[in-house]
């Protein structure tokens, strides 16, 4: 797909970069994409081996702190590539793994980790087949940094393209937003505020699976949106498929916790990461099936079909509130939530 | 195979658990395999995919300085992962990376790094193919971490298992020890020495896949001697294979600016890290042809037939000199060179 050239001009790398939003996208399609044949920001890559599609990819974890409400960086280093790989249509295989691990780290928290790993793998059928450990000076990294690269199945009958992306097409959300990235807020204890909220952190695959046997004739595009949330995810797809997307507001799921936090911080739970839920594009024919599909598995109840896609020359995301107001909703710019993932 | 159960006991993780020698041993028997079924130190993980047998890998580089002569980190992150899939006798298919980097990293520093991984990706004939850019705050990373995980297709003509190891089975080195390690101890500038000398950092799979084609049913064992060298290396494959190997002393090729930079230092040749070498064992009867072979692609000129396996009730390393004498070639212990890879 022939895109606008972008260069990367800024001196140095900073947080932004990492955010997942715009300053990534000009740092990933600035710098990395010329050498690397890296085209985007993608979640798998797919290379062939004899009849199979195999889907690949690799995730680092940096997240701070290392244990939150509802999970850890161990078992996000499982889920988070798991689901890169759903992502990409493809049945989880296998993941290696390595460590970087700042010297003095106690090693009641690393066992912590592998054991949380263990249990994520376990729990999503995924085998962790092989590793890597390197071991940095104190001060030389922030305890614990984990890497995953995954591999798996491509399933025959998905065909992922934004390009097929057209008029009418629905969007189809897996359940509530933000509550990843406004637990791991609260977890670092910087705000005078508590709430009753934890990560949604889980292997997406068994309603990837459900959503596939279901409607995967109809199926076109699905992200699962992390840093830069739903808002970042949506605006890519806008701008790759070349459509305007609108949103119902009030079938987007919002925990009272995570709007109540949004609005005292002025954020917007649509910037927010998540580490459990998905969106589907669906052709409108198959898009009840596929709703069906995904809210029949435990833990899809709260599945919802919150927009579709329209023709227009802007590249654009609007969301449409139940009053009848219109708003635009841009990617993340900056990082208001750094190491979240 | 049955081995003594390890326990991993210490309080803490300190940088000799990432040294590659005995430490590294410990933590990863003792605390990740139980955990994630990663049974040893392996360098690749076999996954089967219809009629493919795939391997896969991953590794995360950390060296200090992110130059050296002769290399990059960038460098050795596709270099190191390419060889880790050519010592599971595959060939290199594809790529992905990661990249932890430090707040206020310049811009060109991680684009010399891109550039470094594209040229030896080039030149290694292998694809990337995905990748995912985290970005730490500043003093909580040093300048930049990568992580690669690749793929290969094993070649279904190769056998490798410590346990077809026998008496008589010949040891072939693919050139001379230690130019990597002692490189980045002078490239950090602790010594008061300086020294004609560069990282032998390449990628093997262009040897290996002349030894296979010579020599695949005598093809027995493979090992890149990172981390730990090759004496590190060796006394694994002596407790795996249940035997006992005798060395050449000057068999072994050692550069003088390495040889006289480890008799300053009081190191050990075969316990400094290589990231262009591997060790091959192959029976006696095509043990020639191994050679030949290996030594006939441009590079491997200097690859020799350094000693060979015996029945014993004990697993060590021997290595003879030309006067006679024999010592005994231990494990790495402790960690005399940190961040090397």
């Amino acid at each position: 797909m022939l895109k606008e050239k972008i260069a990367f001009r800024e001196p140095t790398i900073q947080l932004a970069h990492g955010a997942g939003g715009k300053a990534s996208r000009r740092l990933i399609e600035g710098l990395l994409a010329p050498y690397l044949n890296v085209s985007e920001l993608n979640d798998a890559a797919y290379v062939q081996i004899d009849q199979a599609q195999i889907a690949f990819t690799a995730d680092s974890f940096v997240v701070n702190p290392l244990r939150f409400p509802g999970g850890s960086i161990g078992e996000l280093a499982i889920n988070g590539t798991v689901n890169d790989l759903a992502m990409g249509g493809a049945k989880p295989l296998a993941i290696v793994t390595t460590f970087i691990i700042e010297a003095g780290l106690e090693t009641e928290i690393l066992e912590a980790e592998i054991k949380a790993m263990h249990e994520a793998a376990e729990k999503a059928n995924v085998a962790i087949v092989g590793g890597d450990t390197k071991v940095v000076e104190h001060q030389k990294a922030d305890k614990l940094f984990i890497t995953t690269a995954g591999i798996g199945l491509a399933d025959p009958r998905v065909n992922l393209s934004a390009g097929r992306v057209k008029q009418g097409d629905k969007i189809i959300l897996s359940g509530p937003i933000g509550d990843h990235g406004i637990t791991i807020l609260f977890a670092r204890g910087e705000l005078d505020l508590e709430a009753d909220i934890k990560s949604d952190t889980r292997a997406v695959w068994p309603f990837v699976s459900k959503l596939i046997d279901a409607a995967a004739p109809g199926l076109k595009w699905m992200r699962d949106p992390t840093r830069g949330g739903m808002a970042t995810a949506l605006n890519e797809l806008a701008r790759d498929a070349k459509v305007a997307i609108m949103l119902e507001e009030e079938a987007i799921q919002v925990n009272p916790e995570v709007r109540g936090a949004c609005e005292i911080l002025g954020l917007d739970p649509m910037h927010i990461a998540n580490e459990g839920q998905f969106i589907a594009v669906v052709s409108e024919e198959y898009a009840d099936a596929a709703l069906k599909a995904i809210q029949q598995v435990p833990g899809g109840e709260q599945a919802a079909i919150i927009g579709e896609v329209f023709e227009s020359d802007r590249h654009i995301v609007l969301s449409r509130s139940s009053y009848g107001g219109t708003r635009a909703i841009d990617m993340l710019v900056g990082d208001p939530l750094p190491r979240i993932c």
